[in-house]
This record gives structure tokens, C-alpha cells and sequence, in this order.
């Protein structure tokens, strides 16, 4: 293997995604390592992939076959390993959310930030193309100043197993998250003022899990723009995932990739191909990219998706699900 | 002429488009006579389409040369001449919005009411084909439940002078009427709560009027639908009017017409023809069509636009102001 | 009545559209009286639009109350009403195919030029604006040296009753004569050469009259350009009309304009709307704008359409009636 | 290595390409040897994935560590490789044009046939999910009878180095190939008879050694239909690949897949995102697909690409030469 050496924590379904990603299709990149709590799955992915099936976590962020970490593992175990690998001065990639709670998130931000390791977060939007069309003009001054923002965010199919809301953080913290980190890119500004409102439309039982299935959120950013999400667990017709920026000397707005670009036409109108169906369909050549700037990253450049990023989507959405039960307007600075 | 005579009360901007289209291009339908408080006004669309200036609103509803009443001129007058077209037995064509006030409105309702006329109030985006395309896949069933709506809408410009939040009713009895118009229509549900943040982006002057030139709206549906508006007063690239549903089955969307189907590519990507500029370009269609409803209205079929769309548009927009100024979603049941 | 005054002689399908447009929709002209050797048909136009019916062709032409004459009879006529009307010295728009044959054509074109009185040909699509702005970027250089044209025009329904081949000149004098205007006008170039392949596969019965229902066409120009035609009699989903233009520095394409700007997605995939049925549904506003530009050329400016065009165009038709029959390509000069 | 074990001859640019979708991005299949007559390609091939250097063509088709062959040498190697596969019994990728003369191509041909391997071209269009769109409606019976076809398919640049016309067979061998391919494959029918229209607009170069760099081919099909055929070696504006099928009962197009799914509007109007810049930009998916039909063949499916595919555009290729240089259209049975 040449270039970088990553070792994997984490080998469910995004640990699984990132091992081929790393193993296979990354530039100056390359698998060195995997560990998880789930021996078995371990042992599958390190058989697949021809790579060493770590001791543990502890041997695997301290091997000296491994030049970085990617942190896969359920969230609640994010801060822990943070401070491990800072022990260990190895640079992080870490799965959104950072945490499910601000306090978690700061002692993970802390250590990272005495031991000096580079980090990046896992929001891998920042790296499509399309999204980044968008954010593009708004960086080259196209768009002027930013007056709205729009994230339309939805997935196919809710999870397999309804999410206890303590594991997962909800809607907002495990779906959200990301568009939270969207309306920020795109506007270039932050986040003072968040309001949510939620329903439970597709899944009484998610409901009854103290969750949210539909969404709407409005933010006010610290340049004056207004950003809306609209967030639904369940698109039949496929992953939408579109976002616009509109401004004082324009607008841009990136679409859905159809899975064919193509159409036909009969007596009753026009048809035409479908959407991707999920996440791994659509933003596979966006967690490519993402990869390729973390090896930027470890070369020396800037990280594209810092842990005050991480942060800050994380304070958005808890300052979400306040707004959702006091029913009001939460400014951000109230959270913490 | 031959077909439905409609006297037209109220020659500005709006009333000359009336005329025009009802002299000229509504199909049974004529421009029987003209009348504005502003003589000169009147006098230059009479000569312009060879009709009678009537002399007095009085003259003009009370005629017999006129077999129905369109109502073109400024909001504080609508309800008294809606009372004293329910007096003459004349159905009647409004201009939104209704009132400015729920009381006004009321006592327009309420003697049309009475009197049992017919009338349409102008809700035209109701009749774009664009629009109506998102309405019929809603009403086909093809979209299912629907869960979420969003409704974007920006002017190219803001009107050429500030307007008195008194006279307009400010964004949202101005501008955003029509969009309450069509989360309502789309959604084919009450809005019971309503949510909005504005901001003044454009122009001071329209904020030290007490007006917003920028605004985000959520409305929560009766059915759990949650819909979003966004306005500009200012898109520098056109007219922007698109509606979008979505629910259970699948969504729909409306965008908008292009000035020209066509484009072009060169080593710098590609480029296309711009939008319409404001509604005379394009929304003309729809005008003519809303037109040919209130022929077929006066024939016996229902009003596509009733004195309850009227008032349920006018009651969105004052809670809005209401949220905005209180800084809180807002039940419209508080509203009256 | 303002404006032009015309006098329309033809009171057919295309007859009638145009009374309908310079009574109603075009500004500064207007329909002064009708003529048709059908005496119902122009009875029928006249009592409609309030215009005279002139006692004939002679009193038309040459009667004060028209300022020029709008050509729209059957085409064996069209040469005989160029001289009457060059003889009364009035400006004349004759619809297209200016004649069957070239001898005819130029008769009426040598009077034309004789007398000097302004004649536009009947080339609607020019005005279209998709198609404008395909020739508007070759015009601006933005496509650079034109290297290939490319015309799709497809017919939903062939004429009701199968025309005789003598009368109508079939398909290529017929309906691909627009498509030899257009690649003239996209590639700014003359035809030097044509080829045609025909076929019938719609309908027996026009071929047992001679004709063709499916052809395509390739053009050589005396710039180098390659263009290429294909038509169709029975494009089920509607009138498909696009141009496209390929050069050293780019290229440019119109499309169709769908009869609503909407589209739906389910588990299926995308719909969306059809296309305009025919001619009167998509080109109206070209109709519209080639009229605005005749009262412009009787102002003095150019005509948008000339004689030469129109006798160019017939002479590719010729020509691709010769390469089918022959079974090669035809130098446009063999034809005269 | 698991799946099935391809051995590859020819390490130029094609070559590079196929070794390294085989080596990473196929499933089921994986690269088990390489071979060049250049040797440091095939040693540079060798090291970069780590896999065997062929001592000869002979050694890598005889030897037991390869269970199928993908010939990528140049085309006038292709019948005697295809001929020693044979002999060795081996499964055989081969890259277009199957040879350069109908004779040879048939030599490989009857050898491939008489030891009844399996035997895949390389028209790696027929995999793209754009292209097979339309195909599959045309299977579907959503057009009908097939009347129409049109393709376009334009270059980004010209070969480097002008092409021999001996060994590349010129624009129509060389390129066009594809296309004849496609009108085919779309069409569901034999062609019978080419006509060919060519043209150097681009690099007098290509004209001096006797070749062209613009084209338009007209084919007629067994079943009436017509096609049409545009090629370029120089779109400025990136790869255009596009086909269309028109029938009896409706149409199907495909079209480019941009590089993002995004735009922008201004003051000016639209602008986009290019297109993929080359064949690598846009059909590594359709390469990889195509791959995946090999495997499966192998497994016993058929052949989705046969020696008479390869053959049948050979010999349209060869009749538009013929058609070019006779300036008349020419019966495919005329060719042999």
C-alpha cells in the first residue's frame, strides 16, 4: 500500500463504505487496519479487504501500521476516541455527529486542539459537486449577498429499526446534522436563531419513540440571511437532496443527479428515469473527494469540515429540538 | 360585443391589464365600461378600447350595460363596492386582497353574501398551468398525503415607491397574500398556525416604513402538512414563482417558463435565456384563464376563488404580522 | 382602427388564424377586410370581426382601405395575387411555398421588384423566440464557424384528407420547407447541395399519391456547414419543432416549450407535461412578432423574410424531390 | 484474486484504462497479466497493480493464470490474436474496430466460431444508462415502430497526432464505428444502405492525409426506419453524445450527463456546469457495466456485443467511405 495508512474504527454499514472507499478507489490512500466492538464484523471486512483485524481500538489508534484514524462507531463513543487518538497524535476523520451532547463534543474539541491533530469531520455534501456548484458562486461573489437559503433533505426510507432517541439524537441530530452544516456552508455565515417545526407523519411508532419524521426548520444567520430546511424521512420517489442560495445579484441551486439523463415522450406526456436511491448511491464521488482532502489535509492544507464545524451543527441541532418543544425561536447562544 | 359585459372599476396598472385582456382577448367576455376616481385614468383607457367611461362607481355597477362588476381599484375601497355591487344584484371579479382588515372583509362577505352574487376574488396563480399541474397530481392522488409544500415567490423589484403599510398591508397582505393563496391550494387544507421571519435585506426605506422586503413562512396544515414561503422583493434575475408538494406518493413541482426553450455551451459551460420578467409576462395565460372561470361562474359553475379564499389569505397575512412582531408561531384561531 | 390597415385574401385554417391576430393581438395593424372565393368562409370571417367583405380579389387589392395585402389563398394563387398586388402597388405578406414551381415564383417576384412594394414570406419560425436565439448566438460569433445544423420537425397528425402531390407540392414544398428556410437562416449560409431519403410508414395512402410521410435531409452550404432535416407526419406526443447550431466555438439549441413548466416523481420515476398540439398552440407568438415586424419593414426597415428566401427554400424542396427520385445528392444549381 | 482472471494485451491508453477498472473496480473479475510489444508499458502496467508481465502475446493467452483475454492492441493485431485465442479456447474481450478490412475481420471471425469461445466488442456505449434508456423503451414497445434515429457524437479534441488513414481507418473506422453501432443497437435493424457526407472544417492536416474531421451519415434500416449520424472531432464545449429514437408510438432521448446537477441565474440570464470532458469523463460506468456482461457471459449469458455487431458497423463503416468518395448512397451489400 502506498500513501496514507488509515485505520478503520468502526465496521457497520459507513464503516463498510469508507473500508471499500479507502481499499479501492481513494487516490494516495489506503486501508490499514480495522476494529470493532463486533468481532465478527471485523473479521469480515478485514478478510475482504486483505487488511489486519485490530486487537482493539487502543491497538489500532496506536499502531504504528496505521497514519491516521477514521472514527465510524456509534456516537456516543466519538469523544472517547478523539481524546485517544490526540494521545496518540494521530489526525482523525470522524463521522457526523461529533457527539450528542455539547459537553461530550468540548472534551473531544479539547483535546484535539492541546495534542494539535489535524481533524476533519464527516460532512460529505461539502464535496459533491453539485452542492459545491452552489457554493462556488456564492464564494466568487455571483450570487451577491445572501439573502435565503434552502436545504431540501430526504431520505428514501426511515431506519430499518426505529432509533432510540438517546443513541441516535433524533431528527435532528442524525439527519439534520448535515443540513445544518449546509445552510452554514452555503451562507458562509453563522447560525444565531433556530426554529423548528415537526411532525410525525410516516411512522406513528417514530413518534412514539419521542422522534420526528417531517420537518421544517428556519434559521437566521449572522449576515441576516434566512436558511429553510425541509427534512422528511420518507421519499418514495428516491434521496432529494437539493440546496439554493439567493442573493442580492442572483441565485444558484443544485438538482438531484437522475440515475440516467434521458426521457421519453408518448401521447400522455413526458417520463423520464428516477432518482438515486440513498446516500451511498448518489455521494459516493463526494466521499471520494472528501477523502482526497483529508490526504490534502495530512499534506498540510486547511480541514474542509472542522470540529468547530462539527460543533456548531450540533448546537443548531439541539437548539432545534428545544424550539420544537418550547415551541419558539431559540437563539443559538441559549444552548451553550 | 357578445358575451359577458364586465364594467371595470379602477383603471392603474392592474385595471389597464384587465382591460386589455377583457376588450381583447377573454372569449365571451367584454369591457362593457370604465371608471376611476382619477378622470384621466378612466378617459384614456375609454378611448384606448372605445367604451364607456361611467361616471361614477355608482353609475358604472348600477348600469344596465354591464352584467358584472370587476373591482380593480385601491384595498380600503373593495368592501364598499362589493356592498354596492351585492346591491345591484351584480356578480363581481376582486382584486386581492380583500381588506386589509378581517372586520372590512367581513362586511364585504356578509352583504355579497345576502344578496347571493357570485364572486371570484383574483387569485390567479390558481389558473397557471404550472401551478395547476402540482394541484392536479395532488388532487389525482398521485402525490398521496401531503406532508410538506414549499412556495418560492420573488418580485424583480420592489414598487417604484415605498408603500405606506397602511395603504398596502405591507409584505404580506401585499405580496405574500397570493402564496397563502397557495399553500392553501396546494395543500387542499386550513392553515392553523402560522410562523414568519422577515428582515429588511433590500432597502431601508422599506424597513423604516415598518415593512420587510425579505421573509420566511411556515404554516402548520390542518391535515399535519407543513408548508414554507420564501419572498424577495428584489430577484435581479426575474420573476421567481415556483410551488412544490410533497407527500406520501411522491412529489411535484412546478418551475418557471423560461423566456425562450434554449440554450447554449461553450468551453465555459452553458447559458440560457433568462425568467419573465414580473406577472404581466408571465402570467397573462393564467389571467385569461381566470377570466374564462368567471365566465363559466356566471354560467352556474362554482367560484374557483371564493370570499372564504379571500378572507382565509387575509387572516394568514395578519398572523403573520402578528408572529413577526411578537417573535412566536402564531394559531390563526387567535386571529378571529 | 389604428395602424396598418390589411386586407386579408384566404379565408381558411391559416386564413383565419391571422384575421384573428391583426384584429385582436398585433399592435398597429389591423384586419381591414377579407376576401376568399368561398363566399361563406369570408362571410363567416367578416361578420366575426366586424370587417368588410371585399366583392373580390381586384377590390381588395386594390381598394384605399387597405394599406397591404396578407396572402393566404391556395399556392397556385400566390403568383397571380404578387403581380395584381405589385401592379396596386401594395406591400404584400404571402404565406409559403411562394409557388410549386421556380418560373411561377419568379413571375411574381419580378413584378414584385418591378413595382419595388415591400413582401415578407411567410416564414413564421424565425420569429419563434427558442429558435431566434439559437440564430442570435451564431449572430453574436458565440458558435463560431457553423460546422453542422441540425432541424427536428415533426407534425402531430398528417392534413386530415391526403393532398394531391400537384396541389400541395408534397411533403418537402409542403411542411419541410420551413425546416430549408431554417437552416439558411441558423447557418447563415446558402444550401449548394441536397440529399433527401424518403420514406412512408404512416400512412399507405400517401404514398399511393406519391408523396412521403418520413424523410431527412442533408444540406451542404457554400460556408462548408453539413445540415440535416428530419420530419415527420405523425410525432404522436405533439408538434417537436427544434434547431441547432455546432461550430469551432460552441453550440446552441432550442428545445420545445412544454404546455407546463411542472414534472412529478414517484416510485416510478419523472413525469411531465406534453408538448403544444400543433402550429396555432406553439407558434402564436411568433406569428405575432413576424407581423410586428411587417408593420416595421412598411415603416421602412427590412424584410425579415424576402422574396429570395422564399425562392431559395422552394428550390430545396425541389431539389430534395429530384435527389429522392434520382437517389443522390442534387447541386441546388441543376434545379435554376 | 478472485472471479474470473483476465489477461491483458495492450498497455496504451485503452489498455491503462481496462487494467484498472479490472483491477479495482469490477466485480467478479480481477487482472491476472499484461502484455505490450512496448515493454516498459507493460512493465509501468505491471508494477502499478502489481500483477504479472507477459513474456509474449502467446504466453499471456496460453498461459493458465488468465481464464479470458481482452485484446486492446492496435486494430491490425486484433484478428490474429483473435485467431491464437482461439486456438487456445479462451473467452476474448476486443476493443474496437474488430480490423480495418472485412476479410481479416472475418478470418477472426470464423476462427472464434469454429472453437465456439465466448467473444465480447468492446461497444461500450450500449452499457451507458442514458443510452440504454432509450434502448429499453424501444424494448418496451414505448415507441413503436421505429422510424426515425438520430445520433449525435462529437470528439472534444482531435487525436494529437493526425491518425494514418491505413491504420486507423479514418473517422468512419475510427470513431463513427460507435455510432453505426448505436443506430443499430437503438433501432433494432439492419442497415442497408449508407450515405455519407464529409467534410475537414477543423485541422486541414486531417484533410491532407486523406481523412475528415466533420460528417453527417444517413442509413436506411431493414425495417424502414431512417437514421442520422453527426460527428465532430472538435466540440469546444466537451464529449456531446446523444441519441434519439422517434416511432409510431412516442420518442426517447438521451442526453449529456453534466458534471453537476446545478445552475445559476443573473441578471443575464442562466449558466450551467460543462460536460464530462472525454469518453473516460463519461463511460467509465458503462465500461465497468460492460465488464460485468463479460463476466456474465462467461457464465453462460449471451453475448451482449457479437462478432457479427463488430462485423455489421465495420462493413457500414466501410460503405460510408465508399459513399464519401462515390458521392452517391451505397447498398451495405454492395460491401461484401
Amino acid at each position: 500500500m502506498s500513501g496514507v495508512r488509515i485505520g478503520l474504527l468502526g465496521c457497520g454499514r459507513i464503516g463498510r463504505m469508507h473500508a471499500e472507499l479507502l481499499a479501492r478507489q481513494v487516490p494516495g490512500a489506503g486501508l490499514a487496519a480495522v476494529y470493532d466492538v463486533a468481532e465478527g464484523a471485523a473479521e469480515a471486512l478485514a478478510g475482504e479487504f486483505g487488511t489486519r483485524r485490530a486487537a482493539s481500538a487502543e491497538d489500532l489508534i496506536c499502531s504504528a501500521d496505521s497514519d491516521a484514524v477514521a472514527v465510524c462507531t456509534s456516537t456516543d463513543t466519538h469523544a472517547d476516541l478523539l481524546v485517544a487518538a490526540a494521545a496518540a497524535g494521530k489526525p482523525v476523520f470522524v463521522e457526523k455527529p461529533l457527539a450528542l451532547d455539547l459537553g461530550e463534543a468540548d472534551r473531544g474539541i479539547a483535546a484535539a486542539e492541546a495534542a494539535g491533530i489535524a481533524v476533519q469531520v464527516g460532512f460529505n455534501r461539502r464535496f459533491d459537486p453539485s452542492h459545491r456548484y452552489v457554493r462556488d458562486r456564492v464564494a466568487a461573489g455571483d450570487i451577491g449577498d445572501v439573502h435565503l437559503v434552502r436545504v431540501t433533505s430526504r431520505d428514501p426510507a426511515p431506519p430499518p429499526a426505529v432509533l432510540s432517541l438517546e443513541a441516535s439524537g433524533g431528527l435532528f441530530c442524525d439527519m439534520t446534522i448535515h443540513d445544518f452544516d449546509m445552510v452554514r456552508f452555503i451562507a458562509g455565515s453563522e447560525v444565531t436563531e433556530v426554529y423548528a417545526a415537526g411532525a410525525v407523519l410516516i411512522d406513528e411508532a417514530i413518534g412514539a419513540a419521542g422522534d420526528l419524521d417531517t420537518a421544517v426548520v428556519v434559521c437566521r444567520h449572522a449576515n441576516g440571511a434566512i436558511s429553510t430546511i425541509d427534512n422528511s424521512r420518507r421519499a418514495v420517489y428516491g434521496y432529494d437532496q437539493r440546496v439554493e442560495a439567493f442573493g442580492s445579484a442572483g441565485m444558484a441551486a443544485s438538482d438531484n443527479p437522475p440515475v440516467a439523463s434521458a426521457a421519453s415522450r408518448g401521447p400522455d406526456g413526458a417520463r423520464g428515469p428516477g432518482l438515486p436511491y440513498f446516500f451511498i448511491e448518489r455521494y459516493i464521488p463526494a466521499y471520494v473527494a472528501g477523502w482526497s482532502a483529508f490526504v490534502a489535509m495530512l499534506g498540510g492544507a486547511p480541514s474542509p469540515c472542522t470540529l468547530a464545524d462539527g460543533r456548531a451543527s450540533l448546537a443548531l441541532a439541539l437548539a432545534a429540538w428545544r424550539s420544537v418543544r418550547e415551541r419558539r425561536p431559540v437563539a443559538v447562544e441559549e444552548i451553550g
